[in-house]
């Protein structure tokens, strides 16, 4: 048994001697270098070999008899139990008892430049900023409190702070109520719950978020898919579902929305309103990039144009600062937030309190917003980059979306060519993307895909697009494409 | 108008004045200070009467009218909009559109002890610890991908430090996989989700936490009752249930169970898993609290007893380290697990990482364990504490349990004595505790109510049981009880 030569213990840990021994020698039971049945050393052998104390190996000895890894034989020695862990027959087949698990995320090897995660700019990250002010939290007065158990609203400071901007900025009105959520993820999760009954009707874009697809699927709604253009939902086509289907909730991300990075002019967004206010739908507006504005006058967020209370806006600081803080909010009228607080708590009882007291610290040192504006230089080289690259390089008759901000681009290529089928050429070349399909209920927009651009660097977001044109320039040439217009903006 | 010469603006801030400015001027509006069509001041008197350049009070209105809160009128000035908030008549009407809200919880007034929070000993906190570790953390290496977009199963150095450590215990078999989720309460939801389709039966002690019957309800299970006694689930009854009801779910709190705070013996334990082996019920074991033991020998998860892999183990940290930190974590064979974190991607995405890391140092650190040794020596006083002054307060014929760790306690009225009848009497002078009812999916356990001793000092706990027991026998006595047994542990 040479395995047992090699256990390194740490006599400087604040585990017991005895403990770690026992600890190893279940390891080395439980990855097989020691089977089952076998002996172990005498205890003064493997004391001496060790450098250890001879009660330290019996009590290693004791403690793994007593929870039946060893059986110890009187006069004989310790053995490795023969029932360990392979003996029972009547193993649980989980795979046969469970739902299927749906396809995972593709990960394709030899990525070198990946458009398909939606993200900040890393580079961009004022960690020195994000140390300083955490330690002044951790060290501030409030500390002890923000370790206790919180309200599912959300810590009461960053409430405070979030509706006092909100109504200070006209987006929350008299009667409006405010609590935090995990991210928009969550936001939108508690929505579905509250909102949401069986084959109720959700209207979304066309393409949408895969993540809210899922949440409302989960949810049991019928998803019906309004079209988007180069500037947002199709208001006919809204006119249309809202007549045919009856939605109950109809959720909107007015700017720079994910996939396709599009924003809703001013004209449309009072029209949504307007039809909201109309059919009674309630209107879910997912306002999680509009802060990432690299160009143009910034718009009134749909809540601030409906003044008959029926908005209920999600906004979220992931997007903005750092993502692995998990904070969001919502901003809607008293009863709706008290509905949610009461579905939050089922869920997971409260947000976690010091990345909100974290994040507070970050908003009101004006961090934040200095941390935005770095932000959105850096986005607007990155826009102009992927704009360019694209007017350079896709091949004619593809189309390409104009963001003015945000994270997310929208190639459509030109027929018959479908993006998975480039997908496989691009990331044979170290290139990675997310196909249309992906956004789509139906699994439709086959010859879209999303570029997120945001967390690349100007130079790879070239060089990138520059592989997906030339694969997708090959690819139209062998099979001869019959559309033959440049590139052209998709608006 | 006298309420804009007492505005305040702050010179030091990141905000310009005029900003600051218009947003005091909109809170105003907002609150009704100034009303629809009033005239503001014109800008040199505004100027003046602030002390401000009259550039900033002009850009001030020239915003707001931008925004329509004002409306400008060349020659006249400007006016509070008309229409502003409260002129739109068709204010939606949520109350009537949402479901009613339950009974939020009571939160009576002059309460001065709380036996109704289950908690651990805020003053034992280690918060000099936890600072110094905190900002080791966020000083550390990894505080830049702390920050950055995580993964659903959790932040991988604690995973596989969670892992390692379950490993070495015996509690994970090979084949097992472990996720974090925000608390054991998510961990509770995402099982729902996964494991209850609609009318689907769910086994639950009873009396039981309330939150896992919210859970529970809310995924559209069946909530089948099995009676808990001085030594946990009564398995005579769990045979029964079993057999009748062919449970899909089980779920088991084995040790210091909330609310009676009584613990499975080995044999039950054994039985527990040896009836789940042979129904094919999936056993969800709640284990919490069980570090949380002040005498007596530990004993088996049923997780180690249960060599089939049926058994999806609960542990937190919350309960005994910061409960504002929200870090839970589920150890179960890997197909559980897989599906677990893809329902958890729909939630929120993934957990906060900044207090995962933050634990994953206090485990490391050896802090953690010192931590609880001393919650274990004030949990210990505490419990005896409570113990003593039931066996001397309470009124004859009243029955209460005897945990040997945990939070909480649960006591037995002699009939006809209800415990909402007793909460009001005893919120009157000042005590406060969660009555039976509220940890039943059917509304009885009227007579039963539980303390939770665990965040409250043992003068605290005598003094407070003294109230209820003097309340309980003065209504004893005015209603005219039968039974007279002296006050009896209930086992």
């Amino acid at each position: 048994m040479a395995s047992l030569s090699h256990i390194e213990l740490d006599p400087a840990s604040d585990t017991p001697l005895y403990k770690q021994l026992a600890e190893s020698i279940r390891s080395l039971v439980q990855n097989g270098a020691i089977g089952p049945g076998e002996r172990l050393p005498a205890t003064r052998a493997l004391a001496d070999r060790l450098g250890l104390n001879r009660t330290t190996i019996s009590s290693a000895y004791a403690m793994l008899e007593e929870s039946g890894l060893l059986e110890g034989h009187v006069g004989r020695g310790s053995f490795v139990a023969g029932n360990f862990q392979t003996a029972d027959p009547k193993k649980m087949d989980w795979d046969a008892f469970l739902p299927p698990l749906g396809p995972l995320p593709h990960a394709a090897p030899g990525i070198e430049i990946s458009f398909a995660s939606s993200r900040p700019a890393e580079d961009e990250f004022p960690l020195a900023q994000f140390r300083r002010l955490s330690k002044a939290v951790i060290d501030g007065p409030d500390a002890a409190d923000i370790l206790q158990l919180g309200s599912p609203h959300g810590y009461l400071p960053l409430r405070r702070f979030l509706q006092s901007q909100a109504a200070a900025s006209g987006i929350a009105r008299s009667g409006d109520d405010l609590m935090v959520t995990n991210g928009c993820q969550q936001a939108l999760d508690l929505l579905a719950w509250l909102l949401i009954s069986d084959k109720q009707v959700a209207a979304v874009e066309d393409p949408v978020y895969h993540g809210l697809l899922r949440v409302f699927r989960r949810a049991g709604a019928q998803i019906v898919p309004v079209p988007v253009d180069g500037a947002g939902m199709d208001i006919d086509a809204l006119e249309e579902v809202v007549e045919k289907h009856r939605p109950r909730v109809l959720v909107v991300t007015p700017s720079f929305q994910n996939p396709t990075g599009v924003t809703l002019p001013l004209e449309r967004r009072k029209r949504i309103v307007e039809i909201a206010q109309r059919s009674g739908v309630v209107l879910v507006e997912n306002d999680i990039y509009s802060d990432l504005r690299y160009r143009g006058k910034a718009l009134p967020t749909l809540k601030e144009l409906d003044a008959s209370g029926q908005t209920i806006l999600l906004r979220s600081y992931s997007k903005v600062s750092f993502p692995g803080l998990r904070v969001g909010w919502v901003i809607a009228p008293r009863p709706v937030v008290a509905r949610l607080a009461d579905i939050k708590q089922v869920s997971d009882l409260h947000s976690d309190q010091l990345s909100q007291a974290i994040l507070l610290r970050f908003a009101e040192s004006g961090e934040l917003e200095r941390h935005l504006e770095r932000t959105r230089r850096a986005g607007l080289e990155r826009l102009i980059a992927v704009t360019r690259a694209c007017e350079r390089y896709l091949p004619a008759g593809a189309r390409f979306s104009r963001p003015d901000g945000g994270m997310n681009l929208w190639i459509e290529l030109p027929a018959p060519l479908r993006a998975r089928e480039l997908l496989g050429s691009a990331q044979e070349r170290g290139v990675d993307f997310l196909p249309g399909p992906y956004f789509s209920e139906s699994g439709t927009h086959e010859h879209g895909l999303r570029i997120s651009f945001g967390g690349l660097p100007p130079e790879q977001i070239e060089r990138g697009i520059q592989i997906i044109g030339a694969a997708a320039t090959e690819l139209v040439s062998t099979r001869g494409s019959v559309d033959m217009e440049p590139a052209a903006a998709l608006v």
